[in-house]
């Protein structure tokens, strides 16, 4: 990411004259809406436009009377039906991500749901079997995922070990005798859990399971095992337990797997990277357990990206009911409740994270199509750390704009309430936030070790009083790079003092251990700081790319993005003595300045054209009040 | 309030020596759970006892399979036997509010969409018709509330007017030649809306409208209106919408009502504070309309102190699963996931804001029960103040919980998940959080202009580094009074500069308005701190009144409570110069030290037993991950 960073700086370089040349407007700003969706819109277009429009079928609208089953029944009648169009196949995943990725982000805009099912179905499970499968595997299961004569489920977590993946205990013994690997379940802990799709209506699995070949251990690897047969009756020496009723999400069947030596032949290990022979000798092009390990975890990343882009997809929804209705409803009087301060600073501060996670997500689907080598280390800190912050941000968004509505964002037909209950998972799954913050904190902490850092100088405070409030992008950014350089820094220290203390090699790796525990509260911070460089960074460079006529609302989104974020981190902020009292009040105003603008004109402000360069059709939009809420 | 604050201002200074006596000790605390429980409980221990082994009774455990009017069939079903266990009647709302309380308070364990059914029907209807009405009324309706054979409803909001009851639309216009009132709804946004019960179930209501008599308005008055007949059916001139499903709390069948000129007895009028003769000739005891309607919505107090209770119960749950999990649950090796500071950080910081919160209802409940007029406005302030921040602070706590628990925080049979999905209206219904923090900062404003107060000196920097992070209380105390006597100077401050600007009563009313709107982010912060100054130096107070064996645990659970709010506020504390950035490290240090002290001990920790002695029974608990995770 450092090589990005850079180029990132320098583009805050060239866009700090530009944006330092005056104070902003205090006129309102002109948005053309369909101008922004247009440049919103990276790739995959009329992909987008034909599933949207095929979403319009009756079977995708919600209804929120049924029970349990019926809508898990549901849920498969709507994916069976996407599927049938062929808008696109599970060999996209390898041949063409950004279309894959393109397509399954359609379905969240009609169901969380549906989109976590086809996520499992194609990601976590075709995904796998092309990325590391060969062609036999290809061939026999490829077909079957894209027609979903396969529903697939993917075998990772176990109930004792989820952040923990290389701890898993399921085992995989090859017999060379029937040339069979035989999976089995050694206790209750390694059983599979939360095994999405496999309550009810998955046939394919994709295991992880320990190998072992002739006596010899070498790490997880990938199976693939049928659970059911093209009935539907289980196979033998799989024992599968529906796992009920979830907080939400409800029309995904999750399940827990055991298996009993269950055999499967050789031929459906896996083997892009590792192979066993007929006779039970084992080949790998990549030597160590380790590195394997991560050959096999890395397609994660995929389902990493999509998780984020739901998250961010999810907050434009729900931002888009929030501030239309916010704009349009009036109490006491004529006034529309956008009016009230307390309501912006709640709704304006995620529409601009919004963009910004929307732009770098852009950035990270770009070097995922790339598929440089060289990148891979950028791809997955990025797609760890933005799939934390996106999600994380999604939580607070969701919560502000269903309360921001009242008791309109509670009931159900306005979309928000119901949403937010079934994305509230995305925090935790596909990585625990925490983890993935972990995550990016470690290649800073990496990246600093190498290059020999050293504490960065702290900035003078006063440059945001002395200008205003109309401080310059350079100012703002240099900022928000500060924190990210100060924060890894006071851990690296911290670090290494404990292992200067310590004597002996193994006692010192353990004492820097324990101080970078001690210390997970800066580490998540450092997450968060380094998030916030990137996407501001990044969120400039597309000011730039921007066409003339969107750019001023482009910049007044930035510019609020990092002064919402200064703010948000205050603290750390005043008490390293880079901002001052009078900076805090200089970053209020210009707050309040910026939600002046955005929200000038009511129904027809600048905020609602924004939320509308979102691009949401009306017929995936829904809510009542995101149009009239007299006539709800 | 000002009475009782100065009370624990003098607590704070003889609690300060004690707890000032050196540092707190560095091994780990132990708490008697049992001991902790019969502490906590303050009123009607027997009767609380007596509902928990009721509700072991099979129809109240959880189904979460079924469909929408399934759950609200069985939620009337539930409600139903419930009363007909008589534990408690609806006149314990005026002549014995605490065992009315502690009845309904015991629901939201079994279920919140019980809780909020009998809610509605006892206190918000039969309580405002005990309150409101008289002999009359009491007579015909009351033993319909009691025995649910009049299941009843509360007529205030309107789709057009939620937080601006004052500006309702409904009319009531009297018709002396029939001796009737004629309820009418004049348009769409006059619909009552929102109203619980009245979808499905509700056979009367008690409807808020403008009453006019003899051509004279008179201002908001309640009527007790007949919505269907024994059978079920609707009234004539009555009109019901179901509003279906809601985000959470889908027992609870809501419905929207209008009235087509609808009749109603003179005698259906509740005039405790006002009548009006066969004659159509008005009288009351109240001579303003405006303060007329303080009477009419100063029922809703008793409301606000259930939901409060709600959410500190609903917090009590879900920290009981989530520290009990968290303590037990291991990976990576054998350590507990509680040990990491990022899970401490999440739990414990709530677990004694629950402790502080539960300590102020009790508090706000014995003001109740007591009645004296002159507690009014504490009362007031109090009930607005709790609900926003227990409810606000149950959500942030009920997510960390959530979270910590990863997906199993998100798997239904655990609990946690449905209950904040349900509980997610709290922050917005019975007045929305925003407006409740508002009366709060109101009435402190006018206590500072009344009392020609002036800037409260800034608190010298370094005191709590100078005492190596074991700050004394009356520091702690200090600290937060100061935040809430600064803000509210910033806000008065800047509302009369813009007086003073303006010419004429009229503009200067009017600009002293737009300033306080234009500073709403800091009115809510007021809200916030004065909450804060409260909770702290009322925990204090309970510490002193504690079993000595209690109070090491308690202090330290006061003293994170401080430290964490401070923690909180760090940004205000730190510009304002009340802090430094060694006062800051001094507060990370001493939550360290709390968190080591509160969870040394793993599955025995003093933390676990603090939740213990929130009392939850096991069969109310349920939550599989609460008792031995591996066997889920």
């Amino acid at each position: 990411m450092s090589a990005n960073t850079e180029v990132a700086a320098e583009r805050v370089a060239v866009l700090s004259r530009q944006l330092c040349a005056g104070s902003p407007t205090t006129t309102s700003l002109t948005v053309d809406s369909k101008a922004m969706r247009e440049f919103m819109t990276h790739d995959n277009r009329q992909l987008r436009d034909a599933i949207f429009e095929f979403l319009k079928d009756d079977l995708y609208r919600p209804n929120l009377y049924q029970g349990l089953m019926d809508f898990r029944e549901q849920t498969l009648q709507r994916l069976k039906k996407f599927v049938g169009q062929r808008f696109f196949s599970v060999r996209d995943y390898t041949s063409d991500p950004r279309r894959f990725i393109a397509a399954l982000e359609c379905l969240m805009y009609a169901d969380y749901s549906l989109a976590i099912k086809a996520g499992v179905h194609f990601t976590l499970c075709g995904g796998t079997i092309a990325k590391l499968g060969t062609a036999y595997h290809h061939n026999k299961y490829l077909p079957g995922v894209d027609d979903l004569s396969l529903p697939g489920c993917f075998g990772m977590t176990e109930l004792g070990h989820g952040s923990n993946v290389m701890g898993i205990e399921t085992t995989a013994v090859y017999d060379a005798n029937t040339r069979e690997f035989v999976i089995h379940t050694p206790n209750d802990e390694a059983s599979k859990y939360w095994i999405g799709g496999s309550g009810q209506h998955g046939k394919i699995c994709t295991v992880f399971a320990q190998l072992t070949v002739n006596g010899q251990w070498q790490g997880p690897h990938v199976f693939v095992v049928r659970l059911r047969d093209d009935a539907g009756r289980l196979m033998p020496g799989v024992r599968i337990q529906d796992q009920g009723p979830k907080m939400g999400l409800n029309g995904v069947d999750n399940g827990r797997i055991w298996f009993d030596h269950v055999r499967v032949p050789r031929e459906d290990m896996l083997d892009a990277f590792a192979s066993v022979s007929p006779e039970g000798v084992y080949s790998s092009s990549i030597p160590s357990v380790s590195a394997r390990f991560g050959t096999v975890v890395g397609g994660l990343t995929t389902g990493r990206v999509l998780i984020a882009s739901g998250g961010i997809d999810g907050a434009k929804l729900a931002l888009t009911i929030a501030v239309r209705y916010s704009c349009a409803r009036t109490q006491f009087g004529d006034r529309p409740i956008m009016e009230y301060v307390t309501q912006q600073a709640r709704l304006l501060p995620p529409l601009a994270q919004t963009y910004a996670y929307h732009f770098a997500l852009g950035h990270l689907k770009s070097l995922v199509a790339a598929k440089k080598a060289s990148d891979a280390k950028a791809i997955h800190v990025l797609s760890s750390g933005l799939k934390a912050a996106a999600t994380w941000g999604r939580v607070e968004a969701m919560q502000d704009c269903r309360e921001c509505c009242g008791g309109m964002g509670f009931l159900a037909v306005n979309k928000i309430g119901p949403l937010m209950t079934d994305m509230n998972v995305d925090v935790t799954f596909e990585g625990d936030n925490t983890v993935m913050m972990q995550q990016v904190a470690r290649a800073l902490l990496e990246e600093r070790a190498a290059a020999r850092g050293t504490a960065p100088a702290t900035p003078a405070p006063g440059a945001l009083a002395a200008l205003g409030g109309t401080a310059c992008a350079r100012t703002l950014g240099g900022l928000l790079a500060y924190r990210e350089a100060a924060l890894v820094s006071q851990v690296a220290d911290d670090m290494a003092a404990a292992a200067t203390r310590a004597d002996g090699a193994a006692a010192k790796a353990a004492a820097s251990a324990a101080a970078f525990d001690r210390n997970l509260d800066l580490v998540v911070q450092v997450g968060w700081a380094s998030m916030e460089k990137f996407c501001y960074a990044n969120f400039l460079k597309e000011v730039e790319r921007a066409p003339p006529s969107l750019q001023p609302a482009l910049a007044a989104l930035a510019r609020l993005y990092a002064v919402s974020r200064l703010q948000r981190a205050a603290a750390f902020y005043l008490a390293a003595g880079a901002l001052s009292r009078a900076d805090m009040a200089a970053l209020r105003a210009a707050a309040a300045e910026l939600y002046g603008q955005l929200t000038a004109g009511g129904p027809r402000c600048a905020a609602v054209a924004l939320c509308d360069g979102f691009g949401v059709p009306d017929h995936l939009l829904q809510a009542p009040i995101a149009f009239d809420w007299r006539k709800i």
